[in-house]
């Protein structure tokens, strides 16, 4: 599934540690699966800011010896997922502004639905833009003279911002940490071995630099950590906070390891895919997973049934950045370049091929064909989500709906023809549900069910913008 | 395991395919598991080779715009194992002379136990040498006026190799495969969909290119392809030759999906974890692999024995280079760098963890730390084989044996000790051989046993030769 | 004197021409000399901007097979003097923002005076500012609702701008060129050979293109290339224009091989030469330049006076990305890595030794230092322009006063007893104004007289936005 | 003239002085003219030999935080000139081998005559070779049973080669130079202000290190640095000795603040000039240069005559890594990427234009052209040296005899037609000799004599060597 959805962004922050710089790579490389296309740290001596930004992985973007150099003890990070053109080194994050208070640093997590809104009303008063991001009409917000008049311009800011947003801000001598009212995108607060406070948007890299994690920044909620320590504050009142967090982190985004929404990741997988199990029982010989992202799942599923777990696929460990030569079959190659069917373990098998979610579907097609390639007798496909069919206007990119093998083929039994397995079921929504610890209406699950937690005033918004955006820089 | 065990090298010879350049690079891909640290083409348009290598991954060797203008019909390739040094690159294979009889090139996989013999009285006789490879030895022997005098050049030359040898040889006009008479290493042939001939040393490079199994090379066969197909004779009898397979490619080395001394090294993986299950069952909550590498033993014992299976681990995506900056513990973060323990998945539980074999011990005990500091109520440690205590002379580059902690600790409570688990067993020599297909005297298993198939005469001779090259060339 | 001295910028503009990038890429190359730190070009369909920028020189930054994907017919690009710092990347120019009209993109060769004011008003009205550079105030300025109602929005922006300025604008749809009233910086208009009008701070830009020039964009005017071909008009009236040419482009920075403010640099410079050697005639063996911009005032001087020309120097051709180890002596080594004194050509000679200027002497008295090492009799230093004493706020980027060594020093007497030489003269200033075709008041000498045509109402704003700049991003 | 010929190697040689391989790094920089393909240094801690090697520029090459690491007091260096084809890596110099003596490096400047001969027959006996280049030849014969039983090895093998050849070899305790008993190449020694021996090519690589030229190594002479000091003998008698110095080094080559051959380039060039001068008087307006390399020739033309000099040509500071885009036209773009021609220093104007030699004639052909379009008057084009009609077999890559405009002309007045000037004179073989300090027959003047000093058994030895080497390697 991975070449079908780009993944979104991954955050990071430290204040007060004199190896902040170094945790903040760190703790970048451990999220590198939430973003691959750019990395960025901005950091703090307490008066200025630098920035060091790239193009690519974590580990090819920072150079040993020059991070070194950057001793600064506050810091923020980011990384971001994939998308094409020459002109996108703009948009990589954290983003470094001046304004008539300074230096400001910010990235995000998330989209805002009234970005183009914002945009073409700044615009109007004679903003200029440099990048294609949403981002960066909340420095144009933050700069704006009426709202520095505010005493908290960030919380008057943050109120007139519509959308799924998590947000690092650095200033120079602070970093503060900000959630949208819904609470969409994850927020972790943690503290490491030495006492400094850090802020990431998974606990997996709080893991890493071995800091605990202490709590979720909440829904609505502001926190600064500075010289006095940490300190919160709420731009939207508690009681009037109605999470909405994205249960597609839960089934494929975010880290097996990591807790979010107060649940660990793996375990909550492992119950859909028990629940899956239960809905959808199977006669079989083996439970396989869909490399790699199915592997809780498949445990899950293998434990609530009869069926016992096994292995279909090896996948490689050198991936990362193969080409593919014009003269061999694009697809399959794709595919074979990032795993191998084992003939012996499959052959005149009846399978349980467990996968997380089907986005197109041409993947998990082509993984089909290679299992009955290798002479897999039956293919009984359970897939521990719902269908997808909904546009996310909350920070994924899936593909248009028009794309969706679920609005291309419509019912189950024609999306099963088109991957050509002998029986398919997805896990119905209740039952995803019922494996996530807080109640149904406390997370946001548009992709699947179309209902929307955060009104989306025009729908066509984000498109609109992305064709702007393509117009302007492709 | 993988960062205390450089691995060795992997082969692959195809002949008369159009894109035959193309189709080493994937086989070389597909193989990369085998050696990280060089990769290597040399191709022939049936007059001329051209040689194209390079220092790092096949990824990184490997230009795609430039290995499209190479469109020679005949190649083989070679990836080989890490060392360190700047003067490396002169050891990069394939090598590519050129002698009285014209250019000749040379891949190979194993180890001579003679090189340091035949090198010494080469140089007496005036021979310069340019790499610190046994390899380069066999070229000055093809080379030699008296062995070109004999009718089967090659067959004279290979019968002088003491030690273990899967070679590939490319001539303007032919790829010649040969394999020692005990057949320690893997190498078989394939053919392609559009009925080209190829050769790899493991069946994994055949899948990427659509190629289908067809036999092994055998021990103490020479075969060549050419524009007559496929023609074999042998240069030691059948009779004469003595398998000693290494076991330890089915152990750890190869890919699961391959098949090597004619049989899936999956299903042996998992038969090894079945065995070690029957030899020590264990009352336990769940049984999780120390990924990747006991993924399929792991299934296999969980299988077994009344423990469900699980998953313990995360394992980075994106590990492949990774820097790691001075100021933090090094050992610690390296593992971190590598995985990441699902905490929530193992607190309070009685774990069975499985390894594939355990050599220095450093990085099983890091791990299992990790396990016992994530809250692991009991540590019961299976490695699915016997305790390593002795060299390998013919190609795998373990430690020192004083190194070696089954050497470091004697007794297998004293590693047990060390490794800080609850409990801890190893599959007996009986039960891993019973695994596999062939007569245990059919494998090599002197890492476990310390019974040599291939005499060693002297046993020190790989540690001078070791140091002379250390000497020569750090 | 180069490494003194940072170059600043140079600028080209095409329309209409369908190797217009490929076009930009060879006329920045000619204008390297004028900047080498970074380069860009921006290009246009006609509806969208390609941005195309990096850090090096012209050669590094673009890549072929990058470049000629980009086959749009409307181009302008930049080079850009050196400064130090990660941050830099963001000032890279052509500059490409978003504004509510669509896309702009500009280039500027000079320097504001009233940036920083323009900037704070800007910033305390809450405008975000992503560069450190003075250019980013002239996007603002052209967005600015006030300014865009405006019949001609271009032509009152810049009546509000003060300082030097010659810039190229593009939009989707046009380049627009444009010069201070002053003229202080050089900017031609030309012709290829195809018809398609070209633009460039320098005319050795048309030369490489085979284009003929025109004439020069006259200060104080705007010239539009657009389908309708080329349009002028005039945003100051030519009758309230004075202009100021500046003569250091003529001293130092132009190519020989130039014509800028209506005549040759060559011609310039030698003529420069000729009236030295009638200020300050000298009795001597030979007459050499200081490699290898003063070379056509040595020719100058030489031809006047009765002393024969003659070489002292080789200069190196690699010279271009040396590094230069600790161990050494860095100053002497810096020089030598440049140049070498021919021995056998000074030993026992009597020199009379040309240099264009002087800023801050250490170079000089290296290489006068290496003349007096090799052997020569008597060294008399000729330098072709008068004392440097004063800043330049239009462009150049002069060290700090203090650090010029004619402010040093004070006296002529004093500056040659620093650099060691037997005699020094410089060129008078009403010496210099007489080699030039205008009258003297139509040239800025303000760097050696003081005498500064743009008043500069802070004298100080210059550094305090330096400072400031400083405080930003360093 | 530089793209016409590929200039052929430097060397430089140092022993016992803590910054020996900084040192070689730059006196190779100082000799970078004599090879720009490739740049290497072999250095010993006096026991063990480290080699570090590279294609491209000495810049390029050596990457200054590897190079600190290697602090090894005794180096040699070798800067080698232009191949094309990906296996050039192999014949990278100096090279590093190991024989029964253990490590030997050595480098070359020069070409063998019998390195074909001698090669076949090593191979015969079963020898092999990894380059491509004569000199590997020399390594087989240094390690030779037989001639090691010589008790004076080196001076037993030098006395077998025939042809030009200055060489380094280094030991691990000791660097030995040695030159054929013609002196074709030059070769000298120096002394650092430390008191370390040094060797180089040319003395403008002592300049850069502050080292003393002492001597020159003498034809026959093996001249050994090591903890003894400098001790020297003869493996042929100073009187069986009969020089044959390159003249072309002094009309091309070297750099003219070096002294080759016991006297100063820059004096030996400028006494061609006023030869020229006196040989061919012209009635002009002025003289140019053809840049760079005519400038001293020019100088003495001009001193010599009545007629002034001038400058015609600027030229780029920057053309090292330049590419040329196919849409433009090949030949005149290279040339411009090069030069520019001043038009307002030649329109009008009868000139005379000097030349050091002539090759092709297609790029002097291009710059008369470009004298012509930019409005020159007259050219009268005057080279410094006779007519080129002949191959060189020492080590200078002129191309095919047929390629050469003195060949494919005949007549003086044939070539002058294919260049397009108005006149055209070479000055006289005898000319040229009576320049030089010593007697004619002590030079080598093959190439525009044909008299060749080394009988050239087979003088088609080199071609076929070269068709052999095409074969093997491109």
């Amino acid at each position: 599934m991975p070449p079908e959805i780009q993944h979104h962004c991954g955050l990071f922050g430290i204040y007060g540690d004199p190896d902040a710089v170094e945790k903040t790579y760190y703790a970048l490389y451990a999220q590198q699966h939430r973003g691959q296309e750019s990395a960025g740290i901005c950091s703090s001596d307490g008066q200025e800011i630098d920035r060091y930004v790239g193009m690519g992985l974590v580990t090819e973007v920072f150079d040993r010896q020059r991070l070194e150099l950057v001793r600064n003890p506050i810091a923020i990070g980011h990384v971001r997922y994939s998308t094409t053109g020459s002109s996108a080194h703009v948009n990589i994050q954290p983003l470094l502004v001046t304004y008539s208070r300074g230096q400001m640093a910010i990235a995000h997590n998330g989209n805002l639905i009234n970005a183009k809104l914002l945009r073409d009303s700044y615009e109007d008063a004679g903003a200029i833009f440099q990048t294609t991001s949403d981002t960066e009409v909340i420095v144009h917000l933050m700069a704006k003279p009426d709202h520095i008049k505010h005493h908290d311009t960030l919380a008057h800011v943050l109120r007139h911002l519509q959308g799924a947003f998590s947000l690092l801000f650095l200033f120079p001598d602070r970093v503060v940490a900000a959630r949208d009212p819904y609470g969409v995108r994850p927020l972790s607060l943690g503290m490491t071995a030495q006492g400094a406070p850090v802020v990431a948007s998974e606990t997996c890299a709080f893991d890493i630099i071995d800091a605990q994690y202490v709590r979720d920044v909440q829904p609505g909620e502001i926190v600064t950590l500075d010289r006095k320590g940490i300190s919160s504050h709420y731009f939207v009142e508690p009681s009037e906070c109605r999470p909405g967090h994205c249960i597609f982190e839960h089934v494929y985004f975010a880290d097996p390891a990591s807790s979010i929404f107060s649940e660990n990741v793996h375990i909550v997988r492992s119950a859909m895919g028990r629940q899956l199990a239960r809905e959808a029982p199977t006669d079989a010989d083996v439970v396989i997973p869909v490399p790699n992202c199915a592997r809780c799942a498949s445990m899950g599923y293998a434990k609530q049934s009869t069926v016992p777990p096994g292995r279909g696929f090896t996948t490689s460990h050198y991936a990362g950045r193969s080409f593919i030569m014009p003269s061999q079959g694009q697809r399959d190659l794709a595919v074979k370049m990032k795993l191998n069917v084992i003939k012996e373990a499959v052959r005149g098998k009846r399978l349980v091929v467990i996968e997380d979610s089907v986005v197109r579907g041409t993947t998990t097609r082509g993984k089909m064909g290679a299992l009955r390639a290798a002479g897999a007798k039956e293919i009984h496909l359970r897939v521990a989500s719902p269908p997808i069919r909904h546009p996310c206007f909350y920070g994924i990119d899936f593909p248009d709906p028009n794309e969706l093998v679920a609005n291309q083929c419509g019912s189950v039994e024609a999306i099963r023809e088109y991957l050509e397995v002998d029986s398919l079921h997805y896990l119905s929504l209740e039952g995803m549900l019922s494996c996530v610890r807080f109640a149904p209406d406390h997370y946001c699950t548009a992709c699947f069910s179309g209902h929307y937690p955060i009104s989306v005033d025009e729908p066509v918004t984000k498109f609109a913008l992305e064709r702007h955006q393509l117009r302007m820089f492709e």
